[in-house]
Parts: C-alpha cells; structure tokens; sequence
C-alpha cells in the first residue's frame, strides 16, 4: 500500500519541477453552489494536467539504467503526455500506447515531447496486455497510468499542496471533491489530507454511465461499469477503481457524486466566464458536482478540483453554446 | 507624480484581498517566440483583470465619509468591474459610466455587483464631461480610470509581484512586455520594476491604429490616435497617453510593440490550447507582440502580462477558428 511517506518522497524528487498550481474562487459560482467553492486550478499545471506530477514520480525514481532503457505506458492522452513530458526531461526514451479515438491534441502534444505513440481501438484491444507485451519486448519499464505505487504518491503531491493552501486560508473541515477515473489522485489527495487535514474528506466524482468507483464504496467492492455508453469524458473513462487505489479508498473516501455530460458542459462554461480557465470535460467533473450536486454535499464550503484543460476545440464550443440557451 | 512610496502603501492596502497571480509559461509559446517567454496570468485577478488593484487602491484610500457619498467612473469595463466589486465590498455606492458598445458580460457583471451603470455613446459623447457633471450633480468622487495617482499605485503592486517572482526565478534582466491602453498600468509596473530591478524594463504593446503610446514615446510628446478604426482590443482603445502616466513612460519606459487583430485572436487560441487560460483580446495583446515581434526584442527571456480575461463567447470562438486554419 502507498504510505503517506512515499507521498513526502515524491514531494522532495518534485520539488521546484512542478507549479504549485493557485486556488481560485468567484463569487457567482458561489451564488449556484450556496456556499463558498475553493477551486484548484490543476489544470494550469505543466502538460495542463495533474498527471505531471505522477509521471516525475515515477520517472525519477527509477535507476539511471531504467531510465536510459526507457519506459512504457498506455493513457488516453493527459497521462500519455505528462509522461512524454517528464521522459524528455530525463532524455528517457518513451512509448505511449493511446487510443485512436483520443482528442487529436492530446496525441499530438505526446508526439511533441518526443515519445513514439502507438495507436489502438479502445473497442476491441486491451491496453493492459498491448503495455505488457511491449514492455516484455522491447526491455522497458511499464508505468501503469494508476495502479502504480510511484503514480500515485505523485498525484498525492496535489493533496499536500493543499493542505498548506487550505490551512493558510483556514478551512479545517470540507469536503474535497475529485475527478475520479482509476482512482490515482483520488487515492493519493485523500492519503495526504488523512495525514495532515484529517478533516477535508476526498470525495469522489465521476460521469454518468462511468461511475464504478461511487457504485464500489457503496457495495465495498470494485464494481465493472456495463454497457458501451459515451462520454465526452475521456479522461476518467476507466472500467473499475485500481486494485492499488480501491482498498485506500474504500479507507479513506467520503460517498462518490455523480454528474452528466450536459452538466459538464454548463460547467466548462462557468469555468471560462467566470475564472478565465479552461477545463477539460474530465477535469470539471468535480466542479459540476458542487455546482449540481449541492444537496449531497454538507459544510459551507467545499474544494473542487479542475484536474486538467487539454479539451479539443470542438468540445470547447459544445461547452460555449450552453452559455447562448437561455 | 506617482511615487514608489505610494505604490509601497498601495499594496499594504490591498495585501490580502487581491490574488497573487502566477506566472506560467509553455514550450510551445517559447518556440515561437525563439525565446523564454514568462507570462504573468493577470487575469486571473478578481474581476478578471488588473483593473481590481486599482480600484482596491484608490476605494480604500478615501475617508469613510467619502465612501459613504459615493464614487463614480467611465471605462469600457475591466475598471467598471473592477471598481463596482470593490465599492461593494466597502459599501460604497457606485455609478458607472459605460460606452453602449461594450462587451455585454462586462455591462452585466458590473451591474451584478451593485453599480448603477449609465450608458453613452462612444462616438458622441464625451465620458470624461459627463463624469465630470455627475460627480459634481452628485457629490460623488470621480476615480479616473488612468489618470488618477491612487489608481497607478494599485497598478504598480502588479510590479511589485513581477520583481519578487522574478527574482525568485533569478530573472534579473528582461524586457517586459505590457498592454497598454491610457498607460496606467504600464505607468505602475515602471516605477515598481524602476525601485526594484533597473534592469527589467517596461515596454508598452499596442493594437494597430491605437499606438498613441508608441507614437508619443517616439516623438516626446502625447499624441493623439486619428481616423474611427475598429478594433477588438475594447480595453484599451484609447485616444492619447494619460497626462500623468505618460510623464512616468517617458522618463521609463522602453520602445512600445504594435500588434494586429489577427495576430491577438491568434494569441487568444495559444493561450487556450498552451496555457489553458482564457485572455480578452486587450489583454493578449503583450504576449501578442512576444510572439510576433520578436525582431523587435532582445535578450534570452521576455516577461509577457495577460491583463484581462474578460471576453465576449462571439469574440472567443474568433479566436478558436484560427486554430482551424492551417
């Protein structure tokens, strides 16, 4: 199990490579949430989004050997680039498995940074035995996208960072909602804030049709979404919580919300009216939460996390045309 | 004149109740810039741009009695916003004079704030006149958008923040690029960076048709803009150089930066697809000529300030089209 002096350590390798990213608010989305949202503005980290800092975790602590071997993942794109990203930066060579139908940008940016992409159809091939097979092969590291002790204390990074912005601006007691696909960040923001705010509860938020992980803690076991439903959020489409993520969530995790794609759009577009961000439809989960959700959450404050921006144009104007239906 | 004492009490004044902006950056603004191009996110200020600090500055420094009467202003929207907030927060009544032209989330957020906005038309009437007889008819104090000493102090804390987080990132000597409209801005942040690192110089950056600055900066003398262009830059399309900000860039201020249309909706989708930030096109325009006046800037490194983030969706999705030419 990832401990909270993993996270530490991971904090220390990170230090100075990563944006301590700003806590940002407005008023008029307070006035749709009946109480005060703090909003973590993590899309505004290196690579635009949280997964930066998993993939410097990860990287940096393998040997100099491994790291010239090079590594392997898979992602549907903001994992695939934080990597690509950090890879370069160690001149470690990388292979990104993604999937053919990611957002255009997301692949394009990977390839940027350097790394070989290999494309597959999330539909018919799985990802896990393409990653392994590859890794097997070609003598590369496999760092799994979530389920990796390393990823996860990275992510974790983010949990400490705001338990010194929260207890400067003196909140003790909230609850502290995530975006939630695997459970990477979930898990290691609610490690952290089990350490040093016992009181800011992680709680996490998922689409409609995707929400395997608020369905598992009410079940106490790792539920399997069913069916071959859409979402514009590709980001935190996954079939089930992590193996490594689930049992310290099941721990530690306050009851999942959950949230649909319309509801996502609207709040894209709060996010860019009212505090000038782009989040992508993965990233604003959390937020529409607060926004649409507000009777399942308790307290008269709340933090809401935009877990990263890297939205296609196309879904970026769907988000805008909300803004004109009155 | 405006002095550095005044800027240093100004931000006593505000410490607290304004955001610390970050700087961010991305290498791929920096590979089109061919240099290291810092950008300060500006508008991720209260009210979404700079206009808050001065208008905090200049609120806090009237006497109650005096707050209590009332203030009232012109501006195109970023000061009324700015303004209408801050006189809210210290139950101050507020009347904004408006051009009815303006982009219509700025006339409604200022209204949202409590002000009283009062409309006029741009091409016929005169603001400055017609706050000039409300104040008087009204016993309000008029707060000039740029051509008032509290209003430049506010400005100038931005200066301040610049020099402390440069410093921090050992920036020591580097043009500093800022939009540019009556200058008050552009005034403040060169009196800070004057006192606190001589060698981080003020450069101001204009839209095509509305290079006053430039103009005056080259001849010694205010001019004055000729002929009725159109321009998206609404927040800062203004005649001449202010009769008490141009003194100050006179004596400190580097070679201004002119820029087109084009090239700041091409800036806006940058900062969309890059930084993940949303920029009106008045407040691109400083990163707008880091990216394409490059000839005209030396050095390794460029500190660019995104000054505002309030636009339009209709002006927004111009900008996003570009992104669809190749």
């Amino acid at each position: 199990m990832v401990s909270i002096k993993s996270i530490f350590a991971a904090g220390k390798r990170i230090k100075g490579n990563i944006r301590e990213t700003p806590i940002v608010s407005s008023p008029f989305l307070d006035k749709i949430a009946g109480r005060r949202i703090l909003i973590k503005a993590e899309c505004l980290q290196h690579t635009g989004s949280f997964k930066f800092r998993g993939a410097w975790s990860a990287i940096s602590a393998l040997s100099k050997e491994e790291q010239k071997k090079g590594i392997v993942t898979y992602s549907s794109g903001n994992h695939a680039q934080g990597i690509a990203a950090v890879a370069q930066v160690f001149a470690c060579p990388s292979v990104i498995i993604m999937p053919s139908d990611a957002p255009q940008l997301k692949i394009e940016n990977t390839k940027s940074y350097g790394a070989e992409v290999i494309l597959y159809d999330r539909f018919s091939e799985s990802r896990e035995d393409l990653g392994i097979a590859i890794a097997k092969n070609r003598e590369l590291t496999l760092i799994e996208p979530y389920d990796n002790s390393s990823v996860i204390a990275g992510q974790g990074t983010l949990g400490l960072e705001l338990v010194s912005q929260l207890s400067r601006s003196s909140i003790q007691n909230a609850d502290v909602l995530v975006c939630c696909g695997g459970g990477g960040l979930t898990a290691g923001v609610a490690l952290a804030l089990a350490d040093g705010a016992p009181n800011l509860r992680v709680r996490p938020c998922e689409p409609k049709h995707y929400d395997d992980t608020s369905r598992s803690l009410q079940s106490g076991k790792r539920e399997v979404n069913v069916g071959s439903h859409r979402s514009i959020c590709d980001a935190i489409l996954t079939p089930t919580p992590g193996e490594l993520t689930f049992p310290i969530l099941k721990k530690l995790a306050g009851q999942g919300l959950v949230v649909s794609d319309l509801e996502v759009l609207i709040t894209m577009a709060h996010v860019f009216q009212r505090l000038k961000l782009i989040v992508e439809p993965g990233g604003a989960v959390a937020l529409a939460s607060a926004l649409f959700r507000k009777d399942q959450i308790k307290g008269d404050t709340v933090v809401a996390v935009l877990t990263g921006g890297n939205t296609d144009v196309k879904t970026f104007e769907r988000a805008l045309a909300t803004l004109k239906i009155d």
